[in-house]
């Protein structure tokens, strides 16, 4: 992949929904946002691979944080990706060449895409998650031992804050956490920021053209009537872990994040349960009581009628879906990773990491 | 005065600790730095007027945010005053010209001397508050309109945060105040930085000055066996408000603050009894249900013995005190003023500020 256009905004958008787990942001509002800059702007979106960018080279991830709920409802001014950039680039006193995007899942995959258009950069196939995660430690640059500082988020009324340095991954997270809930819950984020030397040993690569595969792929079933869910099986080594009906949602914006629980019915035997919890992202579905899919492995609920995947913040009773896990990247399943995004490192103390086979790339 | 010494340090704390009203820092913690600071590096600390400052020079006021009562439980390393500043100075790419006392009250007194000795800066006599107050937006270059971003704090860690903007003061006291919590409940801060015009518009001139002579004064009563609190009355325009005996202290540490409330009984008539807020200074003194000084005046408790300012901080049932009130500086009395430190800015809807007669300068 060379470019993106206009014309592969929805494909993108929708292998990216898929990615997300969950989370990352509503990628309805990404779209039409990612759209518009297409628009405006009449040019592609030149994407790169990690070894085309120079040892050398600074660039710098960028992303949203913040709550699902709140991303639905916070309406963007438009320009506070770049700004971000832009005061970090004051910061340290120089450009980056090249954007990053920091989590492939939900919206997130999309606001890197809209800022290189904005600022006239590429943009490199991969991302630091290869999915979405609800913790800035939770990258693959983290875990790969790059400093998260100095890094910069802002809101759009100009507030714009920079972390100068910070003396760990949590700390970051924390910091970063608290100054996006007084900033209304939802942050752009530039983050981390790495020479391309950095880059090429953390990245996870060739996630976007994964996504965009992903979303063509559901798009092109649709046209033909074919499940749709077949097809995202085929491209990820995932399995369906169940079909039924949402029947419950609890759900909360707390402490930055939404978190809650929602539980389905199988079609066909109400008996048969499955429930979810989440952090922004779906982290671990029961079945019947049996842990069968957690962290870092993907849990994914698609419409069964056409694959369209549901965000957090979008779930409601009644609706019907599959759901569908998906084996994490290889990068996410080393004992160094899976202390960060484990299903311990979310809480769950007594849930042993059980991976689905295969790996999603 | 030219400069202040080692000789000078025990006046200025014990000054500083009279007019931060309860609050500002723990004075003796921060004499004995500052005393450490003359004797590593046995030189004066310079202080100039205001009015030697250049109208185009940069300044930086300097402090410590937080509790009070974490103040005296973490230890400083000694040198994040200083490398808070040089981040801010790195951040804005250039050096400033001379350090200002951000509050006069409490170790934020010395704080800035410490500072001044360790990057061979002058000082200026004088101060934003004229006292001590518990958030950013209370001091006289807040109200005075100047912008308090960028400012830079930072942690015995070197966890080290820039605000570059910020869309008010109440979001800048926001977010420092939330970093504060997240780095442990006190940190150094760098804010507002200004040039030597709005520094002269807006500064409470000559507090340092004071400082010092209502510590030598009470020094000089203690040794020739008068009342110190008769000094300290003379030279601030105040008067005595109670004396009696500390009967009851409810404390916490919330939200970033030391909050709560004290009751005290009168010497010799237990009937008769005052009760004091604190949000980390005195806010409020309600004698016998009577509201009978308020902010932005200042209220102030000594031991009736020696003159010895006590901390909100070092409070403790059976302390025989006197409560001193001492007019505001007039700067702090404008409706403007009045508006952000004012009795309803800390919640006392039904309480109309009454002056004490007089003003502290």
């Amino acid at each position: 992949m060379k470019e993106l256009q206009l014309s592969d905004a929805y494909a993108v958008a929708l292998g990216a929904g898929i990615l997300g787990t969950g989370g990352g942001g509503n990628t309805y509002l990404g779209r039409i946002w990612l759209e518009t800059e297409f628009r405006a702007r009449n040019v592609c979106c030149r994407v790169i691979e990690a070894d085309e960018v120079d040892d050398s080279a600074v660039v710098c991830a960028i992303g949203t944080m913040g709550a699902p709920t709140v991303g639905i409802e916070k309406i963007p001014r438009g320009d506070e990706l770049e700004n971000t950039v832009r005061v970090l680039e004051s910061h340290i006193g120089s450009s980056f060449e090249a954007i990053i995007i920091g989590e492939i899942g939900g919206a997130n995959a999309l606001k890197p895409l809209i800022c290189a258009l904005q600022m006239d950069l590429p943009v490199v196939d991969g991302d630091g998650m290869g999915r979405a995660f609800p913790e800035l430690q939770m990258d693959s640059f983290a875990i790969g031992g790059l400093d998260l500082s100095p890094l910069a988020l802002g809101d759009c009324h100009r507030n714009q804050v920079v972390l100068h340095s910070v003396s760990g991954p949590v700390q970051a997270e924390r910091y970063a956490r608290n100054l996006t809930i007084e900033m209304g819950g939802s942050t752009a984020l530039a983050m981390p920021m790495m020479t391309g030397h950095e880059l090429k040993r953390t990245l996870i690569r060739k996630t976007l053209s994964l996504a965009k595969a992903l979303g063509e792929a559901v798009l092109g079933a649709r046209e033909v009537g074919k499940d749709p869910v077949e097809k995202i099986i085929d491209l990820t080594q995932g399995r369906v872990l169940f079909r039924g009906k949402i029947t419950d949602v609890e759900r909360r914006t707390t402490r930055g994040f939404s978190r809650g629980t929602m539980k389905l019915a199988a079609f066909g035997d109400p008996e048969d349960h499955l429930e979810i919890h989440f952090q922004n992202e779906n982290l671990i579905a029961y079945r019947n009581g049996r842990a069968v899919c957690t962290v870092p492995d993907l849990i994914t609920l698609v419409e069964v009628e056409n694959g369209e995947p549901i965000g957090t913040e979008m779930l409601r009773y009644g609706l019907r879906v599959a759901v569908i896990g998906m084996p994490a990247p290889v990068e996410l399943k080393t004992p160094e990773a899976l202390a960060v995004v484990g299903p311990e490192a979310f809480g769950y103390k007594n849930v042993p990491f059980q991976p689905l086979p295969g790996n999603l790339l």
